[in-house]
C-alpha cells in the first residue's frame, strides 16, 4: 500500500495546510483497498450505511441528493486527489442522505473511517486532521451558499470554469446546470454568449 | 469570571458530547467580557472583522445574509446556551459574510477565538473541542439543506415549532418565513390552518 502513501499524505496535507509525518499516514493505510468504478457506478447510494472515506486516485464523481419525487440536485463534483464520503453518515452513524456516482472510469483508495476515529482517540495529529477536514467541508458548504446569493447564474458559471477548466468538457451539461442551480437552456444560452464574445474580441 | 465557567463548560459539553475538565475551560475564560445587546443591536455585521465567539447567556439572535440588492435571508436563530460567531470569518481570517442581530435584550459572554487557537496548538482537548464544533456546524448546515429537499413548507414550519416551541411567539413572523424559505402570506395560511385543526379536534 506504500504506493498510495504519497497521494494520501498529499491530499491530507492539502486540507490541513501542515506537514503530516509518513508514520502517521501509514497507520491508517495498511489494510486498505483500491476499488474501480465504471461510469454511472455508485460509490455510495442514498440510504446505504458506509464507513468508508474514498480518496480518488483517478476519475471524476458527482455528489447529488434526490428528493421525494425523484428530482436530482447536484451538490458537488470531486476528482483525483480529493476525498469522497457522506460526512453526515460517518458522523451520525446513519444511512447516507446523498448519492456519489462516477462520471468516468475511476479508481478510489478506500480508508475505514472507524480506524481513523480509533486512532484519533489517542492522537493529537489525527484530532487535528479530523478538525481540519470538518472545517473545510463547512467552508465549502458556506462558500456555495453565499455564491448563490452574491453571483448571478452567468458569474457562477464563469467561476465554475475558472476553478475547474476541464470540467466543462468532462461533465454533462445537465449536471453542471443542476450544480449551478439554473435551467439547462439558461446554461446553454450563457455558454453560447460566451463563445460569441470570445470571437468578437 | 467563574460565574460563567458552568454555562460555558455546559455549552461546550453539549457540542462535544464529552466531559470537559474545569481547568481546560478556565484557560480560555479568564480575561473575557460580558456584552449586552438591546433589540436590533448587532453582535456582528457583514464586512466586519471579528475574532470573537459569543456564548449567549440570555436572549435571542438572528443570523442572516444580505444579498447585493439588500434582500435578507435568515439562516438561523440562536438563544441562551448557544454560540454565535461567523465561523468562516474566524477560520479564514476574513470579513464576516453574515449579520448577527439581537431580537431581544440579550447578554453575551465573549471569548477570543485566537486564544483558543493558541491553546489548541498544544492541547489535545482543545483540538477535540474545535473538531466537534466544526462537525456540528457542518451537520447543522447539511440538515437545513436536506430539510428543504425532503419537507414541504408546512412540515418545515411544524418541525420548527416542535424543536423550538417558544420561538413562534418570540420571533417576528417575517423572520420565521424568511428562515423557512416561504412567503409571509404562506406562513400565515399555514399557521391559521393549524389553529383551525386544533379547534376541530
Amino acid at each position: 500500500m506504500d504506493k498510495y502513501l504519497i497521494p494520501f499524505k498529499k491530499a491530507l496535507e492539502n486540507i490541513t495546510g501542515t506537514d503530516i509525518p509518513d508514520n502517521e499516514v501509514r497507520k491508517v493505510i495498511s489494510d486498505e483497498e483500491i476499488l474501480e468504478y465504471f461510469p454511472n457506478d455508485y460509490f455510495l447510494r442514498m440510504g446505504e450505511n458506509s464507513r468508508s472515506i474514498g480518496l480518488i486516485t483517478e476519475g471524476l464523481f458527482r455528489i447529488f441528493h434526490t428528493d421525494t419525487e425523484g428530482n436530482e440536485y447536484t451538490k458537488n463534483f470531486k476528482t483525483d486527489g480529493q476525498f469522497i464520503c457522506s460526512m453526515s453518515a460517518l458522523l451520525l452513524i446513519a444511512p447516507s442522505r446523498l448519492n456519489i456516482q462516477s462520471l468516468e472510469y475511476s479508481k478510489v483508495f478506500c480508508i475505514n473511517y472507524d480506524n481513523i476515529l480509533q486512532l484519533a482517540d489517542q492522537s493529537f495529529s489525527w484530532q487535528h486532521i479530523l478538525r481540519k477536514i470538518a472545517e473545510n467541508e463547512y467552508l465549502e458548504k458556506e462558500k456555495r451558499e453565499s455564491d448563490f446569493l452574491y453571483y448571478d447564474s452567468k458569474d457562477r458559471y464563469l467561476n465554475f470554469i475558472k476553478e475547474n477548466p476541464d470540467w466543462d468538457m468532462r461533465i454533462q451539461q445537465r449536471f453542471i446546470a443542476s450544480y449551478l442551480g439554473i435551467a439547462p437552456e439558461t446554461l446553454s444560452r450563457i455558454r453560447s454568449s460566451r463563445t460569441i464574445t470570445k470571437i468578437t474580441i
